[in-house]
């Protein structure tokens, strides 16, 4: 894990405490996040500077994660969405809210914005400039993007304006990519009834997600109705007379009454660089206290650049979170510079819900790592949310990855129809203490059978990364299927019922209750090969890996069990697995699989 | 905080290297939770070892913490209780379970164990003993305690006589103790219909909480129809032909078909104190990594003496999730003492859904923080649980206490219907990390409208504590109260329609949002006192508060607001608060405050 130091040190800002420093007006470049945070924490620490909110919009501080749950009808009234007024806020913080304001361009020199108004050109002077313009949608070079069917999701002019294509008969939805917000669109969309597609150019739906995760994803929302093409992406939109039709390159042909663009974000910052402010490809490079390059201009939210904090690479976030975060660090680096505290280097969390999922991830992903060359081990598990005989227990997806060597925690991603949530949310608070994955299993987690189990989810991912650091426990994993069949023995430990639903080819069934009296079986099938070991979560492999280790085996479990492979393999799994009975070894008459006990124990490490 | 060590060095065990330290044989005393947890890890380290589990009960691993909710009828089959079986243990684990088995002696001199088993006395070598007897329920000296009604909740067959006792017919309850099982068995008992009533020695429920907490709950339990009876005890159980009658010290006779009894529990450590085993209290000493006072003989869970990390106050704790963690551990100090992990101090995480509210701690209550003299701060706070605009939305009752001058977490408790049970872990890694509150603002956590808020309840806890610790925000308190009403302004910033519904007597109301301009109305009213201002939850009153000491009044603002107030007067509130008009300053005629904005704003710090 780098933590790269900002390469760039803006010029040093003119003292505060000089005259010449005093902030008696803060403006401020956009009133949503980021920007209104900072406004409203600079009127907490300062009752008498002037405070001027420029919002561009009509409105300020609005919903923004709300508006698809609008579209879908879950939230009625777009009222709700309208969280503050620069009435209320007028009113409760003193603040000059201006909407319709938009800023053109920044006289630096002369400390000058100019601002285009409902009511001409003005400018506007400032001893404290903070830039939070967001970030605009990114619209790909492809023709008919301008047909009045295709609508972003980014404000509640959009939102109003979708929901009443739906409500005035619209029956056909594209929603042309499957990121966080064209997930939720999609679901929206086909909540209200609408035949809904989704385009993604990536191979998967949520690129952010390793595949094994977006696999479940896209099996819900398959269940959900929404069509779901991947690794295409869409070259025209055919404008009609009654509807569009959204082609793909794969040649597919997707008429719509709506078409939703939501292919990702680019920061909204032309005006901006072209004054001067330093930025990389087009975010703004702000230091650790949201300066920019510029005297007495600051940064904030999706236009600015972050620096991930376990690969080191900058690149915007795009999230509420550190948006307000940032704002709020801001004022204070205005305000009160010599106590400010630093802007953290946000993880980029991130949770979506999907049907009766809940998708979520936190750090790097596998993809982030590989491409960073961090060296790292996964874990997954399928552990209960709460106790296996409380009603309600459903499974929770969760994989982990770890620093090879010290198992630092680098990153973590869980599916689940409930309590996904509460465990990355753990995690994040142990990545961001700088834990190792160890560290999980000594976390005093609060159990009653409502919520949890006496070892949690996270406490288990502890366990077993303990295990596989100190070497107890030896994992393989679905990547390295191919050379797995060619090279070693499959031996699928579980019962011989579970086997009939799907099996490796060439795999050996004893179940891990057989085990201990049919070594010589295995020694028998593997001459000489590896063993490769797997159950359904990783549980029963897991002691098996043991006793075939003790036992001089070259053994491995498979990370997550077949419920892993499933989903890696996603729709290869109906291609790779077999069905119908595994080879068996020959077993004495009183030891038949199926009379001994094989419940599947409890996740226990 | 102190972080006590061991007073007591136990004796050297024998290398573990040599011959004479190798270990062939466990013996496992106890084969719930902490036990169980170190045999089945005893086994996935060794697989030659041979292990023995002593059960004196007739069933092993079953889920202690489901019995309320069998009770209730939630939980429909007893099976489900019994997670694991000796049949499925043996042929998973090879693991040696007699049930039925109940450890009398301890002979350390022999290495034996005295062992009552179905078929007659035994006596039983080891190489390594593991005591997790855990605790027995205490029964105070009360008469008719042995009255058949009278049960306690702590085996399968406890749940099972309870039930049948529900289902033969019983109307009446009468449950002793209201802490966290008391609690689980009122509710159970009430939902299957019994007239219930909960007795509480101490002036509250689940005394382990804040009081403000507990009242919550209290207010819980009455609208679930549960009689709650606190600060009396039960001083006899008169014992009739058709019912029972409990009479309660202040006089009180409660008729009851049946009769649970929850007090709390005592170590069940009589034969192992006799045999040297060093005990405090009751309660084995062992050392971190579970050693007893006796050579090869280690003991785990609610049986031995833990030390609090917060306050190092040594008692022991009767939690699953800590005793299923030393149980694990312990196996590693037997088996690979060079590398095995300390025992982690818990730090008595605890939860309990009561009715629709979910009731947590962790960390040091109030309670012990002055009992061990240490100087925090307490911060109260009301957020939702997730965004206000989306469906569901529910405020958490959070509050949590940090050391005064730098902020170390110390403990966190919360009341609410959704997403407590999220929070408080959260807060646990964090004190398990050390973090101070302030490090809370930075915790990237998973949001989008169903889960969160952009800046969540964890995060604001963050702020509030940041700004309380460098003296942004000044905080009172509802103990402060009678001092206050003495000798200070009370200024009410809440809309005049929310101070109708209930103020304290002789404050003055002006809207947070009409204070700017009505400062010299609160200087006249003031006279020259303090002003302490409040609002609803805090929010409001911290705005008000900067307003007021920028203009140099002695200004504080309520911790938590009136929910807060509410909740510590108890049933007290009626009494205290006064309904109606509040005095109002002199106002204009253009600056009426029910005309004038005055939304609640969001929860932002």
């Amino acid at each position: 894990m780098r933590t790269t130091e900002h390469p760039t040190v803006p010029p040093r800002h003119s003292s505060p405490g000089s005259d010449a420093g005093r902030v008696t007006r803060i403006v401020v470049v956009g009133g949503v996040a980021g920007g209104m945070s900072c406004a409203a924490r600079a009127r907490r620490l300062d009752e008498s500077v002037e405070i001027i909110v420029l919002e561009r919009g009509a409105h300020v501080s609005f919903a923004s994660c709300g508006l698809p749950y609008y579209v879908g009808g879950e939230i009625a009234d777009v009222e709700s969405l309208l969280v503050q007024t620069p009435e209320r806020l007028r009113a409760a913080l003193n603040l000059d809210v201006r909407t319709g304001c938009e800023v053109t361009a920044l006289d630096p020199a002369a400390r000058q914005v100019v601002v285009r108004t409902p009511h001409g050109e003005d400018r506007l002077g400032y001893d404290a400039l903070v830039l939070s313009p967001g970030a605009a949608a990114f619209r790909p070079a492809i023709d008919g993007l301008d047909s009045p069917r295709v609508r972003t999701l980014r404000t509640v002019e959009d939102a109003v304006v979708l929901r009443k294509s739906v409500e005035s008969g619209a029956r056909r939805a594209v929603v042309l990519g499957a990121g966080f917000i064209g997930l939720e669109a999609a679901e929206a969309l086909a909540q209200q009834g609408l035949s809904t597609a989704v385009v993604e150019l990536a191979e998967q739906v949520l690129p952010q997600l390793d595949a094994e995760h977006a696999w479940l994803v896209e099996e819900e929302l398959t269940r959900l109705g929404v069509e779901v093409h991947t690794g295409t992406a869409a070259t025209r939109v055919v404008v009609g007379p009654d509807s569009d039709t959204v082609v793909l390159d794969d040649g597919t042909q997707l008429p719509a009454d709506i078409v939703v663009l939501a292919v990702g974000v680019r920061p909204d910052t032309g005006a901006f660089e072209a004054a001067g402010v330093r930025c990389e490809r087009g975010a703004i490079v702000v230091d650790e206290h949201g300066r920019t390059s510029l005297d007495r201009v600051w940064a904030v939210g999706d236009a600015t650049v972050s620096i991930d904090p376990v690969t080191g690479v900058r690149r915007p976030v795009a999230l509420a979170g550190p948006a307000n975060r940032a704002g709020r660090l801001v004022a204070d680096a205005m305000l009160r510079p010599d106590s400010a505290r630093p802007i953290p280097q946000p993880l980029g969390t991130a949770i979506v819900r999907v049907g009766r999922l809940t998708a979520a991830m936190t750090g790097a992903s596998r993809a982030a790592l590989d491409t960073a060359g961090v060296d790292y081990v996964t874990l997954h598990l399928h552990p209960n949310q709460h106790a296996g005989y409380f009603p309600g227990s459903a499974q929770i997806h969760l994989s982990v990855h770890v620093r090879a060597g010290d198992g630092l925690l680098l990153g973590a991603q869980a599916v689940g129809v409930d309590g996904v949530d509460k465990r990355i949310d753990v995690i994040v608070t142990a990545i961001r203490a700088r834990m190792a994955v160890t560290d999980l299993i000594d976390l005093d987690l609060a159990y009653s059978p409502p919520y949890g189990q006496a070892k949690d989810a996270v406490n288990l991912a502890g366990m077993v990364g303990q295990n596989v650091l100190d070497g107890t426990l030896r994992l393989w994993y679905p990547q390295e299927l191919e050379t797995v069949l060619e090279s070693a023995l499959v031996l699928d430990v579980r019962s011989r019922d579970e086997v009939r639903t799907g099996h490796l080819p060439g795999s050996l069934n004893i179940p891990h209750t057989e085990l201990r009296e049919h070594l010589d079986d295995v020694a028998a099938a593997a001459v000489g090969r590896p063993v490769r070991v797997l159950c359904a979560s990783g549980v029963r492999s897991a002691i098996a890996h043991r006793v075939l280790a003790q036992a001089g085996f070259d053994s491995a479990s498979l990370s997550g069990g077949m419920l892993t492979l499933r989903a890696a393999l996603g729709r290869d799994a109906s291609r790779v697995l077999r069905t119908g009975e595994p080879p068996q070894p020959a077993l004495p008459p009183d030891h038949r699989p199926d009379q001994a006990p094989n419940q599947t124990p409890k996740e226990s490490s």
